[in-house]
């Protein structure tokens, strides 16, 4: 008699098992609108390194796939589970190991959440930078798996730019160690920067050491009201020359701004068909004079109105209409956000393009952007129930990705590529490159059991 | 009848082929002692990426290495040829392709010599930062084959940092790009971070896309004279805490300064056992603010003299010393450089050790160091033909090795493997990562071409 999956998990020492479709359901997928999904037929929660490598043995034995996830904010259905898979959630692993001070390293578990992290670190006057929007709610672990970016990674790097050294169960169900804790080393292949963004199809992240840096000054928040994007196009390419690193540089075009109007009534779009809030946390005189030269390309390319904040609380207040955006179009529907990354010179022309590709397919298209990185996040959204228009909005999802990458851009800049966008990296990778992706999974994953049919061109 | 791999080369259009061993000999070798090395079957020298394409194919073909090699200034062995292989130089594929202002990138051939692609750079008011010691000679493809450091990475980071596309020939003697120009991307395997150090057994990069930097400030050059490397050691220590970023931090040890004051007659050996320098490239106030940080840090670890450079002659005056240190080393017969990295609070121990292990083998060996990643050149010193010294020099390397890993350091921080540190990998990695190494080059490499017997573990 043939045992189960199931009954092999049970052999496993102190494991939290779950099984009942009452309880495994709320793991059958992530915040991807559209990605197929199915309950999985279990759910583990570990609690150390020995029972990932448990699970990952028992389920190459029985050839079950396994779907990890942390918590489940991803964008691109990286972690929706199949009906056959085991979803391994990493939230019980989610404790600080380590904070070295002198060498500005931390060693922490996958399930942590990203702010709790940078909470622990302020005693330290220490700064973990990778910081994206999902950051109150998402982990350590998922950020690496979709080496997540953020706010500050114009001026600070996304989260590979952070991670020195993982722990890693294997394809194998070995137990590694990748990559190092020193400044520099060359030794091997950069089998670390592989794993980071290979969202879960290479092996199971069950360590994470990070670098760190001191915790920068309180930044200055300055925003300037545009009456084009091409005006705001103008004001970052300015920025880019002068050689100033804001922190910060985001774009709020006109159908967020009507949005947090609709909410809030904070009469922003009467104001300006797009807002840029940059911000400087550069200490002292050159922070002051950071923020001056902001001023000066925003008003040298025209815009209408341009503030810098004196304290904090001002500093908030400017940032507003940015934190709101996203919240103000989920109150009008169901949101599907688009994460496409183009060169800077072409961020205007695109975001153009992004609203004709709204207005000619009837979907409500508003763009967020990390408009220094050039990473724009058009936002559709679609009547709750309407199905009509769900198909409209996944018509000018897949032109948006085309839009991209006759741009000469990427069909994700932080989000991954998870379900959704699996025939866009198809179109945005040559037969060749797919075929060397390919090969590596199945080098490093020889049993194919690692979020199988994901992230990985078609 | 077969053809040989030759006659297979003659048929490629317009290709510079070398046949007879006056011309061969010359590219049997880089600059590592004592790695093995032969004469090669042939060298090719291409100019276009479809001859690459075509030296690929019939090296498939015909089931013979290709070593492919810039330069030749490797430290390591990797371009070191044997009997079988073709070598493939990439001397005569040295252009800059573009240079993009607007978004600080430039595209550009693997042969272009790295200082001569800063000094094209200039007029452009732009800067490509990583410069290892060998930029007077070595290639853009060859820094990037090793992942070169050198003096500013310590601010500025390492050639991976700056790499941003990379044109390759595959093992399948396909024409691939990896990796893409936007600022941030996520879709696909980082593969273009793994090509970046794989040391030519992956495949030959054809063209490099790398981000620029806008020309930093000159810099002001401090030097501080410390008693002991633990007082160094401490400089570097408290330089760290104070948040400044010193654009270089290098030690140079007693056994340069005496070698330097026996070519130059400086006195710099009775007066100090080690030598810090440290620049500043901050603009304006926040530089002279950095300065005045970093001598603070000198002078309160206990350095018996201090000095800052007023003007740049005054500058490259402090940096003498620094500067002089190698070729002073290699008037005194044969050196082995060696190359590890360890964490920093490790550094002033592990130079007392490298001490005790050149007096122990009797041989000269004496350090100059980027103090400020941990990165430490030991130089080792033989009487050139003394059979005998050069056999306790490369025991005293090994030594080296296990004493960096003891440390919690590695084999090597920015050379690479090569040959001479095949041994030392294995020792740095455990068994399973082996594996996975060796996995991921026969999936990139299926036939076996690239570079064989190099840079992976035993």
């Amino acid at each position: 008699m043939t045992t189960t999956i199931i009954e092999t998990l049970e052999t496993i020492d102190d494991l939290d098992l779950l099984i009942s479709a009452d309880s495994t359901s709320a793991y059958a997928h992530d915040r991807a609108v559209w990605a197929a999904y199915d309950v999985p037929v279990a759910v583990v929660r570990p609690r150390t390194t020995e029972q990932v490598r448990a699970v990952v043995a028992a389920c190459i034995e029985h050839h079950t796939p396994v779907v990890t996830r942390g918590a489940g904010t991803g964008l691109s259905g990286g972690a929706n589970a199949t009906a056959d898979a085991v979803v391994v959630s990493l939230e019980e692993m989610d404790q600080v190991l380590e904070v070295d001070v002198e060498h500005r390293l931390a060693r922490v578990q996958p399930g942590l959440v990203n702010d709790n992290f940078r909470a622990a670190l302020v005693e330290h006057d220490l700064w973990y930078p990778p910081d994206p929007a999902s950051s109150p709610w998402s982990t350590i672990g998922g950020n690496v798996a979709t080496n997540a970016g953020g706010m500050c990674c114009v001026k600070y790097g996304v989260t590979g730019d952070y991670v020195r050294e993982l722990e890693v169960v294997t394809g194998t169900a070995e137990v590694v160690r990748l990559g190092r804790r020193t400044a520099k080393g060359v030794a091997g292949y950069d089998l670390r920067g592989l794993m980071v963004g290979s969202e879960g199809t290479l092996g199971i992240v069950t360590e994470v050491v990070v670098k760190l840096r001191p915790l920068p000054p309180e930044p200055t928040t300055v925003i300037g009201n545009f009456d084009s994007l091409e005006d705001a196009g103008r004001a970052v390419a300015l920025i880019g020359a002068s050689g100033v690193a804001p922190s910060l540089l985001e774009l709020v075009d006109r159908g967020c701004l009507e949005a947090v109007d609709a909410w809030r009534n904070m009469g922003l779009a009467s104001e300006a068909d797009a807002v840029l809030i940059a911000r400087s946390d550069a200490p002292g005189a050159s922070g002051e004079q950071e923020v001056a030269e902001l001023l000066r390309c925003f008003e040298e390319a025209g815009a209408t109105y341009t503030a810098a904040s004196t304290d904090a609380q001002e500093s908030e207040a400017l940032y507003a209409a940015r934190q709101l955006a996203f919240p103000a179009m989920e109150r009008l529907g169901v949101v599907l956000t688009e994460d496409i990354c183009v060169p800077l010179s072409r961020v205007p022309d695109v975001l153009g393009q992004l609203r004709a590709i709204g207005d000619r397919h009837d979907v409500k298209l508003a763009t967020i952007a990390h408009e220094g990185d050039g990473n724009l996040h058009p936002l559709l959204v679609t009547p709750p129930g309407d199905e009509a228009a769900g198909l409209r909005a996944q018509a000018a999802f897949d032109e948006i990705i085309q839009v991209a990458l006759e741009a000469g851009g990427t069909v994700t800049g932080e989000h991954g590529i998870g379900l959704l966008k699996r025939d866009g990296l198809g179109r945005e990778l040559s037969p060749a490159v797919a075929r060397m992706h390919h090969a590596v999974k199945a080098a490093l994953d020889p049993h194919g059991i690692f979020n199988p049919g994901k992230a990985l061109p078609i």
